[in-house]
């Protein structure tokens, strides 16, 4: 082992939520190491957002030109989709990203990195050697997640697909079984299934997207089946077991599923094994839990934070880098000596948004986005709410988007404070309407105000003036 | 002519803004007469908005499946592309129309209104008959406005198009001239040049779209141009002939330009010619000045209220239905006796979004989305602001969106009040980016509340987020 070197902050994981942190921390002045074992960029980057949106984009692209008379549409060319989603995860080669990294001033140090006890953290490299490091201010821990593999019989022997190579596949299976109907699963069976595979798609419960206003899954549900996706719900997966290329899968119903390709798209655990959590009191493995200002609540000292999908919060690429904008920015208000109203709601060095403003969206067809609350998470909540839907297709801009366009807009209203807490828009070309419906929750702007906010027409925007004129005003 | 019928309001006009008062006075209880001497619907639904945005969107549908590597694009069907565009403008049939009115309790009167002094209106019908109506409330002026000729020798002998020619055009021209270049101008030249024509623009001055933000009408010139538009900046029209089949349109460089049709998009005049203002001591032909309810300042009484393109306010569809909806709640107050207040900033009876926030979107190529006030309003109103720009295509949503996508996002802060006071958006795709900005502005919701509102990986939404970076925050 190499001597200890001393730096200000050391980041585990060059995933975006670490990025942001190494990013920000280093533009304070404070000296970062980032540490990552894999490639700078993670996930998110290689198997995950860019690779998938990289391509569903085609298809969405494809599904509103056939929806619009005059606009003639040709075969997909599947090879260029693929390509395109090659260029977009830089054919694996990161150097891009560790040049970006190296820009910010911030020291990339390629390794397994594991705490080793307060403040401290040993880097074990590719050659065998180790390095240890010691964190004058915080160690943050951005490690990520990884997919778990329900307990199913077999399913360790099936060659079964996760996120990385359902996003990565050099060709598009012929057959494939997707098990789990969440955004991962959804998004992957929309994809595959366009591009030519065909896809059966097993979900134990009763409802796709099952943590999101039912319009959605209900929606998603019924463009798969169009798109002759095969969508069993309510069914559960026995056991799994491969035959030469082909995986047979028994579900609980008694049927057995054949495909190509197995994938697995059941949830996600904590990138917590192997990070020496035990030398801090942990047990390996644990989800971090983290407070508002991103410390980690077990660990005493005020030195430990975490980001991103290893905590306890949302595991959303969009909220990790959130929550390491808040880290960055306590670390360094900490390094001012500052201590005081870090944790003030609305504070930069607060992540209130994670309890209030959480946002997603599915690329699906039609696309889902939300945010804040669904209808019974208000409810559950003890909120005194109403609730508000629209169908975006009846709006002029809808109808001009689309023939035949389906779209259904939903707002969640506490009708005592008269704000919105939450917002589902369902439909081609929703996600970037979902910003709006953000800023009204997070302003807290009341319906009062958002009267004057005025949509142009003959856009498909107008959907929030419908919903205002259907709740009264 | 019959005896005089008394009735609540007398709505004068049956467009878009004339219909929102009437249906919403109507629903309040109080009896409405609509009068109409075209279309139900008005301009927007036959001449306007509707027609042009359904011949803009394919044209923008099959630009996006161009962007996108294996998505193939056929040629337009242009055959198919106008019947879809004369089915929104519903074969100039306003019966749907008509009935929608019907439904809402208001009794459409056809026939051409004018105002007969105070609280009086007649109507003159096609068959020579005149009704005689007495508002014992109020009467709203919703007339609209007409295409103006600009005073060029000949324009009167070439049959010119106006909006309407150019709408409703059974066939696409081999060439036309585009007299200016505004949004109509610019909107109009795209849908056609992308439609097979050879459009010519001719903008008497230096700049496109010259009311926003530069980078709009830079990035719509280059577009047109690069679609093989012949654009005329600084160039004025000098005298305009029709020889044949042939118009000949004489420049001040000294050029000439031909084609098959000549349109011209060179402003509006409000639709108040023989409308009787003389009748209420105004002259024949007068812009409407109102106040933040609506009412015309020049007119004792309160019961003389204008809404729409006749008005001395911003002539666009969706800010004239949000005059009739104040006017209308302004006219339902007094019927029930309240009269303080009703001009309180945001009170559902103002107009206060007029003067602060007005919402405008163009849809060329790229699509321009504005709200509030750009630069050099913003300086000319003596506001202490700062500018911030970003590049949506540096946005990993606006990379995925399109190959090559090219995009500005534009913001106005007020430093002191930290809020944004103006928002311009410029790239494909971004009309419904723009509600995000009109509620920031509207809510004065300030930039460390913004912060919180965390926009989703990887949608283009993400810009929102780089420009308060960027700003600093």
């Amino acid at each position: 082992m190499t001597t200890t070197q001393d730096i200000d902050v050391i980041v585990l994981g060059a995933g975006p939520a670490g990025e942001n942190v190494a990013d920000r921390v280093a533009r304070a002045g404070l000296s970062v190491a980032i540490v990552e074992a894999e490639r700078a960029g993670g996930e998110c980057s290689y198997w995950a957002c860019m690779p998938s949106k990289a391509l569903l984009r085609p298809v969405e692209v494809r599904a509103a030109a056939g929806r619009m008379p005059g606009v003639g549409t040709a075969l997909l060319d599947t090879d260029a989709v693929l390509a395109r989603r090659d260029d977009f995860t830089e054919h694996f080669d990161d150097s891009s990203q560790a040049d970006w990294i190296g820009s910010t001033g911030a020291l990339l140090v390629r390794g397994r990195g594991r705490l080793a006890g307060d403040r401290r953290v040993e880097v074990d490299h590719a050659d065998g050697t180790t390095t240890a490091l010691a964190a004058t201010r915080a160690v943050v821990v951005a490690t990520g997640s990884a997919p778990t593999l329900p307990p199913v019989d077999g399913i360790e022997d099936v060659g079964a697909w996760t996120n990385r190579e359902a996003t990565s596949a050099p060709r598009v299976p012929g057959s494939m079984i997707v098990l789990g109907g969440g955004a991962v699963g959804c998004e992957l069976a929309t994809a595959w299934q366009r591009l030519g595979s065909s896809v059966t798609l097993v979900q134990h419960g009763e409802r796709l997207l099952p943590t999101m206003e039912p319009s959605a899954g209900e929606r998603v549900l019924a463009s798969l089946r169009d798109d002759g996706a095969d969508v069993r719900l309510g069914t559960s997966l026995r056991a799994v077991r491969r035959d030469g290329s082909t995986v047979h899968a028994d579900l609980d119903d008694g049927t057995t599923v054949d495909a190509d390709e197995f994938v697995v798209a059941a949830g996600r655990r904590p990138g917590t094994s192997g990070l020496g959590l035990d030398t801090v009191g942990l047990s390996d493995g644990d989800v971090l839990a983290v407070d508002d200002t991103t410390l980690v609540t077990a660990v005493e000292g005020g030195w430990l934070h975490a980001v991103g999908d290893c905590t306890d919060r949302a595991k959303l690429t969009h909220m990790g880098k959130y929550q390491a904008r808040a880290c960055a920015d306590v670390i360094v208000a900490r390094s001012k000596g500052e201590t005081d109203g870090l944790d003030r709601p609305y504070a930069k060095t607060t992540t209130t948004a994670e309890r209030t403003a959480v946002t997603q969206v599915v690329f699906t067809d039609p696309q889902v986005a939300s945010v804040g609350l669904t209808e019974a998470a208000a409810r559950d909540a003890g909120l005194p709410v109403d609730v508000v839907s629209y169908d975006i297709g009846s709006t002029a801009g809808g109808a001009l988007q689309a023939d035949g366009y389906s779209g259904l807009a939903t707002i969640v209203v506490d009708r005592e404070r008269r704000v919105i807490v939450g917002a589902t828009l369902v439909g081609q070309d929703v996600t970037d309407m979902l910003h709006a419906a953000t800023v009204m929750v997070v302003g807290e702007v009341t319906l009062e105000r958002l009267w004057h906010a005025v949509p142009s027409f003959p856009t498909m925007s107008e959907v929030w003036l419908r919903l205002l004129e259907t709740y009264g005003l």
